[in-house]
């Protein structure tokens, strides 16, 4: 997968820092701001613990790019010394880089069951089955990576077996939380356990490493029980109409109190997506799900009677091939379940931002079917995974850092978020950028920077940001591209019609190919004799003329080239 | 600046419905659902009444277009009977499109005096000052354009004389809002007039089309003077430091707001970004803004001692050339202002849906400058210009309409207003689609549709969405373009090597150009000699060598095109 990584030239090094062997630092190397890409470096000892490998989706303004992840070069020239990677939990952008990035790293990988289970599949996809060495961890246990000692803690988060970690030196403790959340009644998995927290905190912080993302939020008193029961509530509310259920595909728990909601009704569940199936895979490989049937396929669901069904389905972002997109679909995939006018669509999720955009257009196009919408507008079909309000306060209390790193929120959270680290007790906080190399003692400082960029995975390739063609790409999205070749005699007279390509340009069928041929033909004529036998300014002539065409007529300023063929 | 316009086939008409003369008829061609587009037909004895022309913006979807804009196809037809445009107020998505339309509709427009100063200008642009028609009309009066009568009255929102229409017809009245809110402090303009209001309501409203973009807001008891209140304080906490306010251009009252929170703390203003520029213009030529002095340009308030300037700036949504944008760049503009640690910037402004991530992205630069940053989540800094919460339900009291249309909003929100309206006494409640047609009387109904399309502003072209060039545009973007000259003798013998263009998809030293050009000689030469001489059967050959080729190596699907040189 990696055989055409083109690494561009900035990670030669603008590496500005040496790193003291005797001193604990942390290094984002990505993940610091923003959501996506997690990948963490501890450092001690000249060894190095590497805390998740996680990929990012690229938005809108690099197309053709299918994944972002963190660009290793750093911590690559350094892989001997990496004592292991630990992954905390399955989320993609905290796992979903180790396929692709390992063979820069080839040290081993710990994890706990169900993380396993979906790495296996990854690293399967990639050859790498069997070559990467794999530790599977149960949680709450501890394991020795000298100079390091790291203990697995059960959190809270959105899908089965979240981890903090406790990273133990003889320089302190760190304690990295993962994504997180206290839930009273998660359902799958383990209350938070307070007592251990509060033992760390007994044990002494000398850092809190700590997910931000929901920092603004308002703390909702509601667990997933809650929703549990509010589902069951509402499937009730509609007897005989083909209900669908969009969540996160990870969330476990909220298929399992989807499944409930069904079963309470008298109503077998259905899983439509990918997604959904491999975690479906993994859950039960996992001990999960032990006391739920099988789910229905698609086809056996449609041998059901109508109403006796509920389907569960990704695409609750609005996600172009999803199964909520199908069907809301005007004209669905041959052979699917069709939904019609006073069925029922419920968003047990919620809106990612950034996709506030694709979800409108969805639910216009289901309303558009007469379908009914229920979101968590309408009724508790949500809770998040990430913790809101005062939880923060208690695990500040519970710690009681001395050092506070905010990672994994946008710039405005980071900010918030070390202000409430000192208001809560934390001596020190800091909101790091990528790259940025810090100490861990009783006087924390920034004693410099380290390469961390981002890679693009492009179709087989992957990119740096940077990348030429990654650069071409905006610009011709925005002008198109016209190639024009044009065929000269030795004396530099126009044989023959220019052939051009207009494309995102020009219709084939637009007359203005006509005449911008002519325009370049005249150009070339109106040259000196001696100019034209000379291919540079032939082809500069018909480029500027080109230019000028597009320019004055379509207001546009395409990628140009021209294919000179002299004879 | 139509000359280019490309009408799609499609709106040689989709139009499915015989509109009875008889009865008094409503048509969004724009702006139903969504933010954007606002266009509105009222139909009436054969005559129509078109309320705001406005534009929208296309999102990343849409690469090379700047605008979007409605299809006036259905209307154009009917220019003849089109009584009048009449413009609620001056917001780009309400008044964005006169100037790139009018032509379509030839009608007379209709346009209180501050909208008439921006669109004056805006009618220059396009050669159409002195040829369109224009009245400019005092708020609170009352047009004939027969069959219809329209009143203007004064409603409260984020910038000057927001009016919503009372269009009387013999078949009864209807209130098009526009948008809207009750603001009891409004500092610009008037206070809502809530006696006007229910005089219409004892009057008898038969429909009520109304804006429904916060339907899902909580009210807030907040006014603009409260924002003008915290405005003065938050200024006078940083003396010494260079502030920035980044604000909407069209919000005036906002700009004295911001304009007197400078001289309570001993400031003058500089306005920096040209659309701020534009406003003060349009709102000192129609008497407002009278009290205060002239602001300062960026070249006079850098004479200025620091700390002793407060900036208004462009750019809050992330804008990429706007001023706050400069103010956050690593390399401003040369001469331009420069803010450093401990300045501050406050954002006096919402986010709007879809922006999340440009607005992260420049408080992110701001931050790395040591840039103090202030939103609506630490200070009372902004108000909304929309009504939220409780208003809503008393604008059904005080109107009491038979038949309400909500617009202006996401699916959702047109949905929850529909609940909304049916729970505050409306009879009826219809959600919209654009093109959809409905009859305004005692048993409302959608009678059919007729073509409502969407046109892209695209350089100097106008297209339909579903344009060739933009299709193959959005392939492009995805896959990149790639055209191979070959030249060939007559036996169909490859002469030379092949000259490659591809764009978005080689860096131009790529050796994989060399290889691709030796495969298709070789395909070429691997042709029988019959098939060699036949041209069509020679491209084809070419281009699935590279299709093969560039799939299998990056896993792109570009677009393709070969020209063939026989010699």
């Amino acid at each position: 997968m990696n055989k055409n990584k083109n690494l561009s030239k900035d990670d030669v090094s603008l590496d500005n820092v040496i790193i003291p062997p005797e001193k604990l630092v942390f290094i984002p190397l990505g993940g610091a701001t923003g959501v996506g890409m997690n990948f963490f470096l501890y450092g001690y000892k000249g060894k190095w613990l590497v805390v998740d490998c996680g990929i990012g989706f690229p938005g809108d303004g690099l197309p053709g790019v299918d994944l972002l992840l963190p660009n290793p070069a750093f911590i690559a020239k350094q892989k001997k010394n990496i004592v292991g990677l630990v992954i905390t939990h399955a989320h993609e952008d905290h796992i979903g880089g180790v396929a692709y990035l390992w063979q820069d790293l080839q040290c081993p990988i710990y994890v706990t069951p169900f993380a396993n289970e979906l790495l296996e599949g990854k690293l399967s996809e990639a050859g790498l089955l069997g070559r990467a060495e794999v530790h599977v961890v149960e949680q709450d246990s501890i394991i020795d990576l000298n100079p390091f000692e790291v203990q697995f803690i059960s959190m809270n988060h959105s899908l089965p077996e979240p981890n903090a970690l406790a990273i133990r030196t003889d320089q302190g403790l760190v304690v990295h939380t993962g994504d997180w959340k206290f839930d009273t009644n998660p359902i799958i998995g383990e209350k938070t356990d307070f007592k251990a927290l509060k033992k760390l905190g007994d044990e002494g912080v000398l850092a809190l490493v700590s997910d931000s993302t929901n920092v603004f939020g308002q703390k909702s008193d509601k667990t997933e029980m809650d929703v549990r029961q509010s589902l069951i509530e509402l499937v009730g509310q509609y007897p005989g109409k083909q209900i669908a259920v969009g969540c996160f595909a990870s969330n476990v728990a909220r298929m399992e109190s989807i499944y409930e909601a069904a079963k309470a009704n008298g109503r077998e569940v259905c899983l439509m997506g990918r997604s959904l199936w491999r975690i479906d895979g993994a859950a039960r490989a996992t001990g999960y799900f032990k006391n739920m049937p099988d789910f229905l396929t698609e086809e056996e669901a449609m041998e059901r009677p109508i109403g006796s069904v509920l389907y569960i389905c990704t695409g609750s972002q609005g996600e172009p091939f999803s199964a909520l997109n199908n069907l809301a679909a005007i004209n669905p995939n041959k052979g699917s379940v069709i939904f019609g006018p006073d069925d029922v669509v419920i968003f047990s999720s919620r809106v990612i931002p950034g996709n506030e955009k694709s979800i409108a257009l969805l639910q216009k196009k289901l309303k558009a079917k007469g379908i009914k919408i229920i979101t968590d507008k309408d009724a508790l079909v949500h809770v998040s995974g990430h913790y809101a309000g005062e939880d923060l306060k208690k695990m500040y209390e519970l710690l009681r850092p001395k050092i506070s790193l905010p990672v994994h929120g946008e710039a405005m959270e980071l900010m918030a978020h070390v202000e409430l680290a000192l208001k809560y007790g934390a001596q020190f906080a800091f909101a790091l950028e990528d790259g940025e190399v810090i100490e861990l003692d009783d006087t924390p400082q920034i004693i410099g920077e380290v390469y961390a960029g981002i890679l693009a995975v492009d179709g087989k390739r992957i990119l740096g940001l940077d990348a030429e063609v990654i650069k071409k790409r905006r610009k011709m999205m925005e002008g198109g591209t016209m190639v024009a070749t044009v065929v000269v005699g030795k004396k530099g007279n126009v044989l023959g019609e220019p052939q051009l390509s207009a494309f995102g340009l020009l219709d084939p069928t637009s007359e203005d190919k006509d005449i911008l041929c002519q325009s370049i033909i005249e150009a070339v004529a109106e040259l000196d004799k001696d100019k034209r036998t000379q291919d540079e300014i032939v082809q500069n002539t018909i480029k500027s003329t080109i230019r000028k065409f597009l320019s004055e007529k379509y207001g546009k300023k395409p990628l140009i080239d021209v294919h000179l063929v002299r004879i």
